[in-house]
């Protein structure tokens, strides 16, 4: 997922309070986020009705619209007029504080569908052990998360699901590579360099501050207090601005200007530290090779290229895939899955010559929530439309991009996140790392706001680029040409004898430099020796005068039958952990008149098991019986539990639903009795129906492969009619 | 796996050549630890038809095998006499050195079966990117490795069929943890203090050597001089044998004492440096919380324990399992995926208060190679022997052991392991851990000989006593007694006023210490306070005088319903990696009469992708026909490729085959006419048969789910008769 970069970029919506405190073995409430929980959360009915629905509202929101939209006409006339880039940065940031105004009241004003309870959920979770805090019995450690039995069953069934719609489907090449890297690869992907906070230490306690953020806050006090004279609260508005985009040395100088100490504390602080968010490790027993653990699982396919155009038989497009963990050092991990230090990505980097799509014509007609750059400059909201009309319209770039949009949106919806609550929302420019030149998110509605789950980029061909560069080997495919074509080929000819005599030791690293020069290099060298008689080569080990009699620059013509082409990389990545927690919120379910019965209402798809078989009593009869089922179940590959201790069938059934169990077996008297018969029930309906015991274990495989939906079954068999004893279910 | 434990207290087979030189960025052949390798390679048709068959090879061996039995029965005579462990040791090193001796012989005299060319084998493996070193365009990396498109589908399906034969058929709850491991959970583990080998390191260069090696071959280069003297030479033999429990402070003395050196550069070299083999790394900004990468996966289950004990409703026996990557820094790894920094585990703890299996009636007939510690103690072969006489007579400790044994072999089986390059070998008493009571390895043959790829160690109550002590937390079980007992309680009461006034801010350590006391302390307490007035309280903190009138020790009688269980645990523990490594092996065939054509007879479950779709030629008119075909599949979701490249339809089925792929199905002239048809391959035997196009996607899925045999569809669909080009078919 490119948003590993691109959140150093942008402001992240998950890191700007303070005090950022260091990761520390507690066990808090805050592990998940819920400290600042209000107990019941509104969750609104989804912008879509909004949009569509209620024009009261909109008559509300247009004011705020009519705000954004004169900010963003202003931002686009202040760059097409080249402004100064503080003016631009100043009408930005008020534009962000515009957008915000409006998607607040929005979200506010939403129509409630239903009183979400965060805590109660977190609390099934936990109880049933869905996933909870790592090392918990050690105190627990923030940002990582162990998934139990049925957090592990979800996250696998999603991860098989994935692999069926684009390694199976897509015929994609899935490979498995290495979690420790060593730092020259993450230097050419840049990670080394960029991937890094500005951090400050309180010199006793060690605690650590985000330096922007805390720079940030002690502005925003000094600003709040009564009576500031009027230039400093215009000087200080100025310089929260300019933060952005200052460094270490102007930061550290604001520091030292207004006296900044450890809110916390009140002691000194540390001149600005640069912390990178990688997990860095020695590799060998030297202690000299230095290696992080991956912050995306991309940059394994990308040094792969070569290997993999080789297994496609050196034919593009094609695309790769690959599921694995990655790892952040985030300064203060919070919001439960959502912002975790070890997560779990499946990425896809597709290669492409073109950005047509053969298979753009079978998904064009999939109606989406698109929310575009441009209506989000102009206070829009967001629209619904097919994703053929997005890209013959301009707003999705292009098919390719567009073609895994639609295929995102259908894996979305196949694992059961609610379509009323996800959306395509496009990065605007200013958010956009400089190489990539579309970038939509997959955003899922949740109770922490519009959550980045899929990020959908075409990062053009920066990766490859900057690893041929990095390892000097041509990470390229050869295209045939329709016809041969004459080129003109530009080379610098070292007189590698004289250089060698003239430079001795140097030499090699001239004439390295002399043959990795481009053609525009190569221009300049011809002119200035034709001109001036010398030429200065600049090399990272020094410059060296060159006269024409050490080199010269000759030009020929070649025939050629293939063209080169570094392919261009549309990227979809999905944070399983993020996908997983909205799966969560969109299912979890409350039953109608009984608060305290909450169940997951998963799809049997991705429900952690399909089936419970539950004894109606301990009678010693039905052993054999549940035997017999749970062996038929294994041998058509259906998980399942048996669920034989005490406590009434009802309980038990309440205790299924929520572990989102979809379909539950009940051996009771009459399954005794010739023909052998059980029920069958239902998790959302409660349905129930009457089945041969032999029918029933391939029915169970039927529904959870959705080759059957439950009105089949409730047609074919008798209903079983049993009210439940809802209060009793209680567990 | 275990091994990495044991691994550190035996002498390992894969550490024992000097120098150990330092991991580097390099590519070089050794990288896949074919340096010292023959081109061609003798496998032995297993020593099972050796032990069955050859009377003429036994006489041979039988001398061989008496040397070792009498060294057996003296190490045991002596352990008997409790001998001075010096004596014990002794004649350990020399048992040791026996049965290697017998068992290079056996390998050497065994019929080959065929001529394996593993030079051959690894060559396809790179070019059809199987797998292959990690970074290789910066240079490579030591110890990891990348999976290509086919050796990921191997490993995903490999690991899917594990889910299915234990998660699924066994019922076991599927965790996932964290990686990244604070310290103290390793400190509980014994990995921060045992996990370390002692390096020592040139001065100048850097360069690291594994302490004990170094010495070893130090000692043995003077040993080996002409003119040594006696008494030197004897000091020495009895130096190297003492060599293995040695501190660092012998070590280091020897060093000095022998003037040791580098033996690469002559320079000097450090004092012993402990170098712990788990990779490190900080957790959170503040540099202060040290984490490693886990070792192993099993820890992330034990510190589990107690929500899975509760996801069971607190019965036992259940078992809990992991799949996942563990890491260990291995000083210098070799021989391709078989030593690794990075790898695949899955690992199960089947925690359990009886050793009785209540399944292990349906496998005790299981034919099994074991290898037991007695017949390598006594010089006799491995036997073939059902695992239900193995248990019944004691060879193996129990029927849970032994149940896991059982299906380990036949999941084993069924991945495509040779059965008769398969054994389980028995630790001997001075290879195990001291907590285990009993560990058998799952060993496949392999070119480097047996190679250990499962490990099946009865743990005992080891690891979750280990948690508990540092955690306070009781990890243990209740278990209901058939009747109420009566039990004396006995506990420290504590005057808690007076020593808080006596002792102050420290009242609290020895309020806790006297709550913490067990029996046997308590015991102590009291009567010492009895005879002499007064205790003195060791704690962490200092110790302290205790006098009758601050602590007393009361007994009361209690009556309990429940008895508390700390399980034990029986472990099995795949190393996914070297199991994949075996298979390759184990599959990799050449056709008769053709060395050049290789291929792998990958059971179809795990074969990385199951089906080929050949059109015959580029003619357009198949093309329909291929896309048609490729939908079926993936309706049916059965993995596949198709090849519509160039070159004759034989160079094509000899690509599938290097890849393993069990069917192609082939579209021709005849496709285009009605009613449609395709031609059918399968791979190993090279039979063709002619089928209906809409048959073929079904077909093909069963045969890839074991549904039919290739026998079945010979049967029912005529033959197709066409002779392969086999000499073209070379790619």
């Amino acid at each position: 997922m490119r948003h590993v970069l691109a959140l150093v970029y942008r402001c992240s919506v998950f890191s700007n309070h303070l005090p950022v405190v260091c990761a520390q073995f507690r066990l808090s409430h805050n592990q998940w986020g819920s400290n600042k929980l209000h107990r019941k959360i509104k969750i609104p009915n989804s912008l879509r009705e909004i949009i569509m629905a209620d024009p009261k509202i909109e008559e509300i929101l247009a004011p705020l619209r009519a705000n954004v939209k004169e900010q963003g006409d202003l931002v686009r006339k202040l760059k097409e007029e080249k402004a100064p880039e503080i003016d631009i940065k100043k009408a930005v940031a008020e534009l962000k504080t515009r957008k915000k105004i409006l998607e607040d009241k929005e979200l506010s004003l939403a129509p409630t569908e239903e009183l979400f309870d965060r805590a109660k959920m977190e609390d099934l979770i936990k109880r049933r052990f869905f996933y909870d805090q790592s090392f918990a019995i050690y105190g627990g450690i923030t940002g990582q998360f162990d998934f139990g039995p049925m957090g592990c069953a979800l996250k696998s069934n999603m991860i098989q699901l994935w692999r069926k719609y684009f390694i199976l489907q897509e015929q994609m090449l899935e490979v498995d590579c290495s979690i420790l890297t060593p730092e020259p690869v993450l230097k050419a992907s840049g990670h080394v360099e960029r991937f890094a906070d500005l951090m400050t230490k309180d010199v006793k306690s060690g605690e650590c501050f985000r330096l922007d953020h805390l720079i940030k806050a002690h502005l925003e006090k000094i600003k709040s207090e009564k009576n500031i004279k009027t230039e400093l609260k215009d000087e200080i508005e100025d310089l929260l601005v300019k933060l952005d985009g200052m460094t270490a040395v102007e930061m550290e100088s604001l520091m030292k200007r207004f006296d900044m100490k450890s809110p916390i504390s009140g002691n000194e602080l540390t001149p600005p530290i640069e912390f990178n968010l990688m997990f860095n490790t020695q590799i060998g027993p030297s202690g000299l090779v230095k290696g992080f653990l991956r912050p995306e699982t991309a940059q394994g396919i990308f040094v792969n290229f070569k290997r993999l155009l080789e297994f496609n038989q050196g034919r593009l497009p094609f695309a790769a895939a690959q599921i694995g963990n990655s790892f952040r050092n985030e300064i203060s991990p919070r919001s439960g899955l959502l912002r975790v230090r070890e997560f779990t990505m499946c990425e896809i980097e597709h290669f492409c010559d073109s950005k047509e799509h053969p298979k753009f014509e079978s998904v064009k007609d999939t109606q989406m929530l698109l929310y575009s750059a441009n209506n989000q400059e102009q206070g829009k909201p967001a629209e619904i439309m097919s994703i053929g009309e997005a890209v013959s319209k301009g707003i999705v770039n292009n098919e390719t991009l567009g073609y895994f949009m639609a295929r995102i949106h259908l894996y979305m919806l196949a694992i059961g996140i609610d379509p009323k609550k996800l959306r395509f929302r496009q990065h605007m420019s200013n958010e956009m790392a400089h190489y990539a030149c579309d970038c939509w998110d997959a955003e899922c509605l949740s109770s922490y706001g519009w959550v980045e789950c899929v990020g959908c980029a075409d990062r053009s061909a920066y990766d490859l680029t900057q690893h041929s560069k990095a390892t000097g080997i041509r990470l390229a495919a050869e295209k045939k040409l329709p016809a041969p074509k004459q080129i003109e080929i530009v080379e610098a000819v070292a007189n590698k004898a004289a250089i060698g005599k003239e430079f001795k030791k140097d030499a090699k690293v001239i004439n390295d430099a002399l043959a990795a020069m481009d053609n525009v290099a190569l221009e300049e060298l011809q002119s200035k020796l034709e001109a001036k008689g010398e030429f200065t080569l600049e090399t990272e080990k020094g410059n060296y005068k060159l006269t024409p009699s050490l080199v010269s620059v000759k030009k020929s013509q070649k025939t050629v039958h293939v063209e080169e082409i570094i392919p261009s990389v549309i990227e979809p990545s999905f944070g399983v952990g993020r996908i997983l927690y909205c799966i969560l919120e969109h299912n979890f379910k409350m039953r109608e008149g009984d608060e305290q019965r909450t169940y997951f209402s998963l799809p049997a798809t991705v429900a952690p098991m399909k089936c419970a078989v539950l004894p109606l009593s301990g009678n010693a009869e039905f052993q054999p019986f549940v035997k017999i089922l749970s062996q038929d179940l294994i041998s058509v590959d259906v998980s399942h539990k048996v669920d034989d201790s005490s406590g009434s069938i009802g309980r038990r059934y309440a205790r299924t639903d929520e572990l989102g169990v979809p379909y539950a077996i009940t051996v009771d008297f009459d399954t005794t009795k010739e023909p052998h018969t059980v029920t069958l029930r239902e998790r959302d309906s409660m349905g129930q129906v009457r089945l041969p015991l032999t029918d029933v274990a391939g029915v169970v495989r039927d529904l959870s492969n959705s080759k059957i939906s439950w009105d089949n079954v409730e047609n074919k068999y008798p209903k079983f009619e049993q009210q439940e004893t809802v209060k009793s279910a209680a567990v």
